[in-house]
C-alpha cells in the first residue's frame, strides 16, 4: 500500500516512522515546515513528498493536524485524493472535526474515519517521534453510530500492524465525552498545579507524585485552546466536577473533620483500584 | 556501626536492605508484626530482632512509623537508648513529630534529626521495599534553625552511602509547608480526580497523562489523613490556592474567553519550565 501523512509533528512523525519500522508500505509525506519534510525523506521515514499531484497514488491518507489546519489542508488536496481512499484523522477532538469533514468525504468521495491515537509525550516536533510511540497504544476510531463500519474493520490489521494494543470504536459524541476527562482534565489539572510558588523552589521538597502530577503541564497553549474550545461543554463539566470533589476535602481540613477526609480518601482509592479491572 | 530500623514497611524496609545492600553495617529491626520481621531476617535486611535489651548497641535509629505509632515506640524504647544515640525518624510531617520527640530526646540524652525520605511508591509494606527505593532520591533532615548540625553533617555520607542523591537541610516548618504542596496536595489531586464516572470507563481512552494524574489516588486513607491533619492548615492553603487556580480556567471555558484560556495556559507552561531550572 501507499500510506499519505500529512503532517509530521510527533503524530504523524510517529505514524511515518512506524510505517516504515513495520510495514512495507510507502510513505508519501506532507509538512507545512520544508525543512522537516526534507530532513524526514533523509532519515527514512517517508519515501517522498505527498503532493497534489500522488495524492491519488495513496489507499490510506492519515493527518495529524490541528482542527482548523486539518480542515484546510483536506480542502485543499480532497479535490486530487482517489475515489474511496480512506482518510483519517489524529485530533484530539471528534464531533467538530466530524462536522467539518464529512460533507468534503461525501463531495469528494473519499472514506473518512474520526482517529486519535491515545500517545503522545509532554514535548512536540518530528524530533521527539519515534516507531515505538504507539507501542501497546489504543488507536480510537469514530463512526457516526459508533459501530465497526466495513472500512473500520479493514483498518484495524493496519492500526495494529504500528504496534496500538488496541483499536477502540466509538461515536465522536463518547470520544469528546471521555476526552474532555481522560486527557483534557489531566491537562487542565497540572497545568493549574503547578502555579503554587512552592513550585518554585519544589527541588529536594519532591518525589515522584509530584513528578508525575506536573508532568504535561508543558504544553503547547496554542494547540490545547483549539482542542479546549471545540469540547467546552464537556471540558467545563468534566472541571466543575473535579472543582467540587475538591472542595468536599478543603471542607473536611477546614472543619477539622478526620473522619470525612478519611471516608473521601477511601472512596478515592476504591475507585481507583475499580477503575483498574 | 549499629544501625537500628525501627518499622518495616516499604520505607523501613528500604532503609535495612539498603544499608545491607550499600554499608557494612549491622542492622537490627523492630516491627509490630512479628512475621514480617522473621520473613526480614530469613532474607538478610535484618540481622537480629531490636530490642530493649540490645537498643543500646546502636549508633543511628531510624524510624519509621507513621506519627502516633512512631512517639509511643520512642516512649517505650528511649529509656534504653545509650546517650548520644542519633535518632531520625521518617515520618511525612515534621514540626508535630519533632514537638513530640524533643522532649523526650532531651530527657533520655539522644540526639533527634528529623527526616524524610523523598521516596515511596503508591503500594505499601515489606514485600515492595527495595534497596534501591532511594537511588537519586532527596533525603530532608531538619534542625530547629534549619542549619547543619555536626550531626547533620556527619549524617550526610550516611545517606548518601544508601543511595540518596541528594541531603536537604531545613526547618519542620518550611519541610510541612513545602511538603504540603509537593506530596500532600499531590494526592488530594491525584485522589480527587478519579472520582469522575468517567474514570469507571477509561479503558481505551486513556494514555500516560491519566495514568500519571491518578497513580497515587490509591493511598492508605487511615496514614494520610493523620498526617494532612498534623499539617492541615498549610495543606487546606495550598488546596485553596488550587482551587482558586482551576476556577480561573472554568471560568474562561464558560465564558467562551479563548484568549484568557490561553494565557493560563501558558502562564502555566512556564511556571513548569521555570520550576525545572
Amino acid at each position: 500500500m501507499t500510506v499519505g501523512v500529512a503532517g509530521l509533528g510527533i503524530i504523524g512523525g510517529s505514524f511515518a516512522k512506524s510505517i516504515k519500522a513495520c510495514t512495507s508500505h510507502k510513505v508519501l509525506g506532507w509538512n507545512r515546515t520544508r525543512s522537516t519534510l526534507e530532513y524526514a525523506i533523509d532519515v527514512g521515514a517517508v519515501d517522498a513528498e505527498l503532493t497534489e499531484e500522488n495524492v491519488s497514488q495513496c489507499d490510506i491518507i492519515i493527518a495529524a493536524l490541528p482542527p482548523a489546519a486539518l480542515v484546510n489542508w483536506v480542502k485543499s488536496f480532497a479535490p486530487f485524493f482517489r475515489r474511496g481512499t480512506v482518510f483519517v484523522d489524529a485530533c484530539g477532538v471528534k464531533r467538530a472535526v466530524t462536522q467539518d469533514i464529512e460533507p468534503i468525504s461525501i463531495e469528494y468521495g473519499f472514506i473518512y474515519v474520526g482517529g486519535h491515537p491515545m500517545a503522545g509525550k509532554e514535548v512536540s516536533g518530528f524530533s521527539v517521534s519515534s516507531d515505538t510511540l504507539f507501542r501497546g497504544a489504543s488507536m480510537i476510531l469514530t463512526t457516526a453510530d459508533g459501530r465497526e463500519s466495513f472500512t473500520v474493520s479493514a483498518l484495524k490489521p493496519f492500526f495494529y500492524s504500528l504496534g496500538f494494543g488496541r483499536v477502540t470504536v466509538t461515536t465522536p459524541e463518547e470520544h469528546d465525552r471521555m476526552i474532555a476527562y481522560t486527557s483534557q482534565l489531566c491537562h487542565v489539572a497540572s497545568n493549574a498545579f503547578i502555579k503554587s510558588p512552592a513550585a518554585q523552589k519544589h527541588t529536594g521538597f519532591s518525589a515522584g507524585s509530584f513528578r508525575d502530577l506536573t508532568r504535561v503541564a508543558k504544553l503547547d497553549e496554542n494547540l490545547w485552546t483549539e482542542l479546549f474550545f471545540l469540547n467546552a461543554d464537556n471540558l467545563a463539566d468534566e472541571l466543575e466536577l473535579y472543582i467540587g470533589h475538591l472542595n468536599e476535602y478543603l471542607t473536611a481540613l477546614r472543619s477539622g473533620n478526620e473522619d470525612s477526609m478519611r471516608d473521601l480518601l477511601r472512596e478515592g482509592r476504591e475507585m481507583k483500584e475499580e477503575s483498574r479491572k
